[in-house]
């Protein structure tokens, strides 16, 4: 049996994905940290990554994502403690005097005992691409101020850098790796989130000021560049034995995603453009099955992406489809055996995942020769399938995959908290490059020692 | 390659599952009947099956369906067209004076330019077991009187035949299944339906009003019988282009099922126990995957079912995990590969689906040994495993499915409209049956010719 995925226990994954034939990126070395191979624990209550903003009311667990199709859009979140206070967001670009306002909503809910706060949601629109903005919530109180860059716009010959994050929660790990993600070299220009953010559910009756302290526990980061969400299994707080029984209640009341930019009818599926990639948000944990709302809409969507715009198709999900750990193995089956003859067909480049705390990455395999009776269910080289990484070592409490299924796996432990994706696509002539995936190396690197890289070809599109 | 599979082309199925060792059932002989392998039409507006009753405000496409979890419940529903009316269900006893109210509530709903009747559900329970019961809906205006039979009282003990269908549609052969269902001899008890009703999304803009002819279609036997519904594709009426985005809309207005009462959260997924059978329904529309709703609920059902009370153990889903014919051909694996080890390791008896538009039946066999990379995916017989038998060509306009995806499967075309399940338990000593399935024959007769038996003994619980 050939061993078809690749593991490696190493702090930092640098993943530099480069559509110029000639020049691989060089990820560049980065810390000697090495994630313990231990449980960590949450950190408590009075934490200073936790304080609550002083002023009366003032906005806290601020944070963005984009609130666009295309990049030019922000939604903007914010929770006001005391009362409602205003929906108003002021926002106004870099070296210029005129400030423009915005309104948004404000949602509350109930979970069990707890009582939401006031929680904001503001979309700004028609931005300028490329373009640093400052921008302030909380008026009429306590005023906070914060910032963004836009993205460039959309097209194939723009760099862009990609963060990747999952399974964060909220132990002294997660602030590590939060840490360790902002004061990368790479500095990563959005982050995408595989899912599972504040492990509140892991908490008696999923006490939700947990999902308070981790809305100020990310701020620092998610006020200045858009998260881009997934949904995972901590998202779905489905507590029937306390009366919850509406999946996705605190998840989808406090992070808001513009899934009605790209046709989809939820908030757990969904598509973006930034740059140079086409983003598609899947969940796990809705229906999923064909003639469903996302089969639908993703089979329809995945048809339309024009990759002479977006020559990168990104996929993310929580659980991964393909998974050598002991931890959830073959939990992403049931998806795999609907979606991998889709994701083959249409040539998705890379689907990230979580779920899994370990790194993990297969060569381009694919299983969709096999039927129910033929014989053929070893993933086999398939230049047209996807490369799946699993990067699902946020932090949180739950500790380390370590262990493998086959014993013809690699034996190594990883510990990444977190990746880059580096698009340069803009290393690449627009003329030659158009319609050509060649290649995707990927380095990983420790203490500036290339211990994994990867040489991918791929089939032109 | 073996198959696997079993497949007939005559019109009557006759399934007896019977507990006791040494005697099999006899099904019987039925009509000379053989579905035409054409398409058949939708029966025009005018037809006198979707003939409105007399009256003011008559009720209308009256249907019962279970309304607890033992079966001392029904659910009515009956639809009034020109104003809401009386809540109130009458009913009584045969042989007794005493008459009984019960209230229930009225729902509406639009969809698209169509806007329902005025929807009653009431439930009755604390009725007497195997009782024959007349009720009256309609009070106030004009009246309808009907009848039902309670079932006997769940347990290991008591004979039961379930009538099968799916796939109904509303053409003249959806017509022709109806009548043989209620002419048979067999005479089915009650009727586990197998999902896709009306198919009146199959008109333009869904319309709603082929939802109204199906419901007084059925009336003639639903209204005397629990029908037991289960889901399929053709009632997820998801249509976001005409601005219906809510997925089972009109199914979830129309047929209201005891979900609570087997401590479900959705109607979508339920179970009920009736005589000795224990029957989950289950939805592969709606999310499936490990950690969601549906999945939490079946894996604890599952493991919480009585053998020794409900001997039998029937799932009911909409698209076969097992299906050799080219339509639809894997749509089941991904709910397969979640669910077959449950159903192997807490010894489900058969798995009924509809869908495709034929009959089937599977041999007891598995494919639990697969794992991504071992190679072993070939179903093997499995003495644990479920029969899972296909009856989907209740007669609906799409026609019927012929083809096999394999040269080694029987080229048999099957044109089976509906199926009997006979439960014989009370041939079989309680004290030596108990906890022991045997046997489980199956006899399908075509003009009193016995064309085809199994006898696939399965190993004790």
């Amino acid at each position: 049996m050939v061993p078809k995925w690749v593991c490696a226990g190493f702090v930092y994954l640098l993943l530099g994905l480069i559509l110029n034939v000639a020049e691989f990126c060089n990820g560049g070395m980065t810390s000697g940290y090495q994630r313990p191979n231990n449980l960590s624990f949450d950190m408590p209550l009075d934490s200073d990554v936790f304080r609550v903003p002083p002023g009366y009311n003032a906005p806290q667990q601020v944070h963005i994502t984009q609130g666009d199709y295309e990049g030019r859009g922000v939604i903007i979140s914010w929770i006001t403690p005391d009362e409602p206070g205003s929906n108003t967001v002021v926002y106004w670009a870099e070296n210029t005097e005129l400030k423009n306002c915005a309104d948004g909503i404000v949602v509350t809910y109930k979970y069990f005992d707890y009582t939401s706060g006031f929680i904001h949601h503001c979309t700004i629109k028609d931005l300028e691409f490329d373009t640093k903005y400052y921008y302030e919530v909380g008026i009429g109180n306590t005023t906070r101020q914060f910032w963004f860059i836009t993205p460039p716009k959309v097209g194939p010959d723009v760099p862009y850098t990609f963060g990747l994050i999952g399974d964060l929660g909220q132990t002294y790990d997660s602030n590590t790796t939060l840490t360790h993600y902002e004061l990368n070299p790479a500095k990563g220009q959005a982050l995408l989130f595989v899912g599972d953010l504040s492990y509140a559910d892991d908490y008696p009756f999923h006490d939700n000021n947990r999902w308070d302290t981790w809305g100020r526990f990310i701020e620092r980061n998610a006020a200045h560049q858009p998260w881009i969400w997934t949904a995972g299994n901590h998202e779905i707080d489905f507590a029937p034995a306390i009366g919850e029984s509406i999946p996705f209640k605190p998840y989808t009341h406090r992070f808001f995603v513009p899934y009605e930019a790209s046709e989809s009818t939820s908030p757990l599926w969904y598509s973006i453009k930034r740059a140079s990639a086409y983003i598609i948000v899947m969940s796990s944990y809705s229906a999923f099955g064909k003639y469903t709302p996302q089969y639908k809409w993703f089979t329809n969507k995945v048809t339309e992406v024009n990759r002479t715009e977006t020559p990168w198709l990104i996929v993310l999900m929580h659980p991964p489809m393909y998974n050598s750990y002991v931890s959830h193995y073959m939990e992403g089956e049931t998806m795999r055996v609907m979606y991998e003859p889709w994701f083959v067909e249409y040539k998705v480049d890379v689907v990230f995942a979580g779920h899994v705390h370990a790194y993990e990455r297969s060569e381009r395999v694919s299983n969709v020769a096999y039927n129910i009776i033929n014989g053929l269910c070893t993933p086999v080289n398939n230049h047209s399938a996807p490369v799946y990484i699993t990067i699902g070592d946020g932090g949180n409490q739950e500790g380390l995959s370590t262990a493998h299924s086959h014993t013809t796996q690699p034996t190594v432990k990883p510990a990444l908290d977190m990746a880059f994706l580096t698009l340069r696509t803009g290393l690449m002539p627009t003329s030659v490059g158009i319609g050509i995936k060649m290649d995707m190396p990927l380095k990983l690197t420790h203490n500036g020692f290339t211990t994994d890289t990867g040489n991918h070809r791929k089939s032109p599109l």
